[in-house]
């Protein structure tokens, strides 16, 4: 390990490399720039210089993209952040940066390693001209003081505005799915001034957690999962229970003034090149309209649709049977017997509420699941960032969100591994136990655990609140083997194993998010998006080639004005903004030349 | 002006007076404690000497209260509040000061001459026993980890409540009015675990603003406006519209969980002193009902009920005439003659919005009137304390809420003086214009402005958003002197002046709380407890004898278990704190003996 260096001397290395990195920049010499870097170095750009969401691997691709865009980003006015001093951790050094763009203002964090590059994070955060209302001196009055014939007052403009987008007007964007990733999205929008309707087939906001079985709460402790510009009071539990959670996105959509039309679903969606909008069928309150928007962006859940299986004989079943998305609660199978099919997230939720409404609870584990206990996941993966004691030590949500974007996904599993060995020593009895009852429990393919599963298949893992100690004591027993086929009242393992059953429920996860594109658009063109999701990591349900970066998320795709957005409430929150800004540049007349779009190496 | 002190000098000078002062009370010594202060001192205490808000002057009226006090209170543990450097400015030396007592945990600020203290702040901030659950390391989960049979999730527990409380269970408090003040102060009992129910007569959450004319806008900027626990968003306007303010409160009862019922009035309510208990009817969506509180919190709005004139002829005159707080808003008005009796706040703002939407607008001005053009309070009244400005050199609300606090009532008016004089000048050509105009100008007895006229009397000025230039203009019409009688058709004034008149407004402010007493439970009652607000200062409206603190407001009255709660959002924020914790101190059963219990000197 290096000697760790005074922190002056640590802070002019910085400087003089920011200032050599300015220069070759400024001087649009793309070799001398990328001869900063070390050989297995990593850029990270979010919207900044490629006007995509990208990671430029190895000193040629750096100098292969600065080649292509260093004309018109014209960066400048490189510097380390205000206030933050750069680090020497083990001959690492890090930095916050600042800079400027033709567009816009970015920040940025940079690794150096012997003077040398090794991780640049370069993202935008406003453009020019456009900057959001509230930013220091800048924040509206909400009235006009003076005397002012017919003025229009707040509300008659709220109401105005409300009735006239969609009929009169037409919006800039239309957002399908006002869950907390469409309404985190419109309020972005808003505060940019982008004329913007999110749509949600259910009745009212946050019905898209009330829908849930009765005992889901947030897996992701509070501060984790705060919403852009308006954070949780503090007198807010630790994990949200599901109905809290909808009743605070209900009161965000007034809050921030969003134009949301609940119980209204999309039927079709199809986009006229000439014109450049799409024509989109609509039924609000059972009345069919057209919407005309120039962008379109679904924003329907990054598990995109249910994965509902099809097993011989399920017509016979005479009981109940659902996917998990449709699990009603324990409420109607106390004294029931209960199949549940899967072993992830909403498997281990489900029995668990089951069980505790007196069930008789049966899981069946078609493949191996990782879990880990959800204290521990608090302590040892999140608490740095996300975490009482981190806000204490003045984390802030941006700061833990942008560390969190500063580590390539190429190396991130290196980050995650060593945690969750920690994690396995500090709960070894439990893991015992669980392999004791015949549960087949994994680290993910390379030991990266949780959270590495979560982006490149999002599924595979169950963060424990209590359930899996029901399956390590055998209060919810446990079937391993795939299902053969159903009978009048009984679930039949390919091994033969016969599993009576009132109630079937299919916990068998989500496809990729473009099924959505190809019932609203297409087929063909959810073919021409390809797969959403995943980092083409070559581990199981996450095939390569290697992606560098999540497939079709919050990025342009190879579909003209259609967007994805979703992911966790840190990415939703996170990545809105960079989505939001991407939609305002184009709203705008900024040019938006995007490099490196993504190829489409699979269907879905 | 005295040198100033180098800072070790001056934290040592502190430590040594907070030393002394520690042991002299510690040693029981009252004397020799009021022996620490000023012949000219000032002791103000926020419930955590006094169980009361009182305010000592002079060194014998601190020496009475500690012989009464000391033996139960047990203050200790007297320091510098970590992280708060003293300050010396002009020989006088500030301090922010944490302690203890027996019952709980306090901080204050305290002002040092010469080595002694001339004004000493107490304030409890917490119960020991009884924390809020939000404090670090306390957060309620909001899950509970495990299995656990027939589990109660948040919302089955949240409807129990709802449907139980007020009917199987009684409310330990009831709060009657569900505006800024009730709710601030039901989030507060929430959050200390005391059951709560607050009744309101009208049909939503926020109504309180809605119903008012539609022109309205907060006068305070959003840094002074803040709710308990949940802070506008940065997208907040500086000057919330009434309707923006109605809908953040809507949500705000929501997100904190309040037992709120709309459509309900209290209809009369009698204390049993044997009991210890209110009965109070009430009717509920019409149905009938009785509540039993312990303890009973009038918060109907500090400016209680409106003060409507009685004039002759009031019976015949023909056109429509309204108290200003039923005044609907100009739209009917447009072309029709309009005579708006008074010449405050709400005064103007009708005027401007009639004018605004075309009537011919008629001002009867009968007293002088103080007048501040909004920008400018903003500068020099509002921004050291609740601003862009400040947030941004670190004042946080909770502590501009101390510091105004720590200036006693007595000597606020020469902080407030050079203030007003300060505007006066940064406006002469704006006062000339006024005065020009024929306008009655003044201001206050002394001199000192806006918010001691706010604090004495709650009326008497205007803060001015753009309507005063209407009067100085000629835009609107100003007439002077007092209404003799309405006609068919006009307002007559006593010299003989006849204003034709087809809606007449009377602006005629508002009477005491106490009022609502009268009503709600009786005249005697309402005698007893005496007027509301005001602090005896012996000028306009606000007679004497000196009283030190507000009437009534937010600590013990004459009347057994009845509160009165309210003032402008700083205020209700600020005391909703104190008499939260005078009632949860009741509640739990924390001896709470109050000293120097306010003698009623006016009935209203």
């Amino acid at each position: 390990m290096t000697a760790t260096l005074p922190p002056a001397e640590i802070a002019t290395g910085v400087m003089t490399w920011l200032s050599e990195f300015g220069d070759a920049l400024a001087a649009g010499d793309p070799a001398a720039a990328a001869a900063l870097f070390t050989e297995d170095c990593f850029w990270r750009d979010l919207i900044a210089f490629t006007w995509n969401i990208k990671t430029m691997e190895g000193p040629a691709a750096v100098e292969e993209m600065l080649a292509a865009t260093l004309a018109q980003v014209q960066p400048s006015g490189w510097r380390i952040t205000d206030g933050e001093e750069p680090a020497d951790a083990g001959g690492v050094v890090e930095a916050w940066i600042d800079f400027e763009t033709a567009a816009g203002r970015g920040r940025g964090h940079v690794r150096l390693r012997d003077g040398r590059c090794w991780t640049l994070l370069t993202s935008l955060y406003e453009l020019k001209g456009h900057e959001e209302p509230q930013a220091p001196g800048r924040r509206p009055k909400g009235v006009q003081h003076g005397a002012i014939r017919e003025r229009t007052t707040w509300l008659e403009g709220r109401q105005q505005e409300a009735s006239e987008l969609g009929v009169a007007e037409q919006p800039y964007v239309l957002i399908i799915g006002g869950g907390q990733a469409g309404i985190g999205l419109g309020a972005r929008l808003r505060q940019l001034g982008v004329p913007t309707i999110i749509v949600d087939k259910r009745g009212r906001p946050g019905d898209q957690w009330r829908s849930r079985y009765k005992s889901l709460c947030l897996h992701d402790p509070i501060w984790y999962d705060h919403m852009p510009y308006l954070k949780f009071p503090d007198t807010w539990p630790v994990f949200s229970p599901k109905d809290k959670i909808a009743d605070w996105l209900e009161s965000y959509t007034k809050i921030m003034e969003l134009n949301y039309w609940p119980s209204t679903e999309a039927t079709s969606a199809a986009y006229d090149e000439a014109a450049g909008e799409w024509t989109v069928h609509v039924e609000r309150d059972g009345q069919r309209m057209v919407l005309r928007p120039k962008q379109l962006v679904l924003a329907t859940g990054m598990s995109g649709k249910p994965n509902q299986p099809s097993f011989p004989g399920m017509d016979e079943f005479r009981g109940d049977q659902h996917h998990s998305s449709a699990h009603p609660g324990p409420d109607a199978y106390r004294g029931k017997r209960c199949v549940v099919v899967g072993s992830n997230n909403s498997a281990f939720d489900i029995c668990g509420a089951l069980w505790e409404n007196g069930a008789d609870v049966t899981m069946v584990q078609r493949s191996s699941t990782h879990i880990v206990k959800s204290d521990t996941l608090m302590d040892i993966g999140l608490s740095a960032l996300y975490s009482e004691e981190a806000v204490a030590a003045g984390m802030t949500t941006d700061k833990a969100d942008m560390v969190f974007a500063s580590i390539p996904y190429r190396i991130m599993a290196q980050f995650q591994t060593p945690l969750y060995e920690q994690m396995r020593e500090k709960d070894q009895d439990f893991y015992d136990r669980l392999e004791a009852a015949g549960f087949d429990h994994d680290w993910g393919d390379d030991g990266s655990g949780l959270f590495m599963k979560y982006l490149r298949r999002g599924s595979g893992y169950y963060i424990d609140v209590g359930s899996a100690d029901l399956v390590a004591n055998g209060d919810v027993k446990l079937a391993r083997g795939q299902v053969d086929h159903l009978t009048e009242d009984a679930v039949v393992l390919e091994d033969g194993t016969e599993l009576p059953a009132d109630l079937v429920v299919y916990a068998t996860g989500y496809n990729s998010m473009n099924g959505w594109a190809a019932d609203l658009i297409s087929p063909e063109v959810a073919d021409r998006v390809g797969k959403c999701w995943g980092l083409g990591s070559d581990t199981s349900k996450d095939p390569g080639p290697w992606e560098g970066e999540q497939r079709n998320m919050w990025k342009p795709t190879q579909q003209q004005a259609l967007w994805f957005h979703g992911g966790n409430l840190h990415q939703s929150r996170h990545y809105s903004l960079y989505l939001a800004l991407q939609l305002k540049a184009r709203q705008a007349g900024v040019p938006t030349p995007v490099y490196g779009l993504q190829e489409v190496h699979h269907r879905s």
